[in-house]
């Protein structure tokens, strides 16, 4: 059964994941979506390197959501986000002292935040990844505590929030800033738009 | 007269700026600030760089705000950002029309966002400017139409607000993020510091 829908009434990109931050990037965007989580293994595979890592997860992700969806299922975008210092993969810490001890890693260097995205639909499979390089300044142990005390470093890869308390941390970045809010929008934009799976902004209106 | 004080007493630093951006920065990196905006000419000197015209414009206006709060001041913070692109500088749009010309220059390439800003305090006066190149992806017709229509451009150096809807136009930056928000939130917290004007922040608490 199908029925004839304007625009205003096309079905919503499904989003994979329970971030309020990506679902917050995508509405900037004009691009609502209707939020459905998964649950993937997240375990690294041996040998495996963050750029693999994400993408696979975001795949995981995407096609898990296309299972519970059914066969009524509409465009999916799943993501996954990790933070790579040195040799590491820093996902999310279990408690405060493991995001101190993150915390402690970045301070005065940089470190890559790697965004894995996957779009799926009818026919569609892309898989795209994103790399930024952040630099934090030499934090010193106070700011660290007064960090801690916020909990914003729960449920956050590398324990911070790039647009929350942690801003002044950051001395620059290089590359998509949106790519360590949780989402490379720009990039994101472009491969729904090329694959047709963006349709007119809602808030578009002719002009005066 | 003068009073004994504990440091949640302490006089908050005055922000002569009008935007709420900065406020909200400001606020993030635990610093409450007392707005106080100031008026004062912004009008380009003959063959000043924008570093200059910048650096000039934040000093001016922090002098505007010492001279209104009297000798009973407090540390003064100034700021002023432009948008530089090829050998112009974009200030704020006046009208629709201008900020579409803005948008039109801005897409396909990169421009710098450049911030001076200025810190008085009793025998204290530091300067400083942090610039970020901004590359913007290559805009269609129906985006910046859309972009347009939110208004968002009103009051905003350049057309755009990168904290706002049109941070699916921004592919990379390389540099501070926040200086193209409009507060280098980074250097200006460090500056703080070093010049003894940040007290320990109001949320830290001792660690449970």
């Amino acid at each position: 059964v199908s029925k004839t829908v304007d625009d205003s009434q096309r079905p919503r990109l499904i989003l994979a994941s329970a971030s309020p931050r990506r679902n917050d990037l995508l509405v900037s965007a004009g691009i609502p979506v209707e939020v459905l989580p998964s649950l993937v293994d997240e375990t690294l595979g041996r040998g495996e390197s963050p750029s693999a890592f994400v993408r696979r997860l975001a795949r995981d992700k995407a096609e898990a959501v296309a299972r519970l969806a059914g066969d009524n299922w509409r465009p999916i975008l799943a993501a996954d986000t990790v933070v790579v210092v040195g040799l590491d993969i820093l996902g999310k810490p279990i408690d405060r002292h493991e995001a101190q001890q993150m915390l402690e890693r970045l301070s005065g260097r940089a470190h890559q935040v790697i965004t894995g995205f996957c779009l799926l639909a009818p026919g569609v499979m892309h898989q795209e990844e994103v790399s930024t390089t952040v630099h934090f300044k030499k934090l010193r142990t106070e700011e660290i505590q007064t960090y801690l005390n916020t909990r914003e470093w729960a449920d956050k890869a590398g324990a911070y929030a790039i647009q929350g308390q942690a801003a002044f941390m950051v001395q620059k970045i290089d590359g998509s800033y949106t790519n360590v809010v949780g989402l490379p929008l720009c990039e994101v934009v472009e491969s729904l738009r090329h694959l047709g799976l963006l349709w007119p902004v809602p808030h578009a209106e002719s002009s005066p």
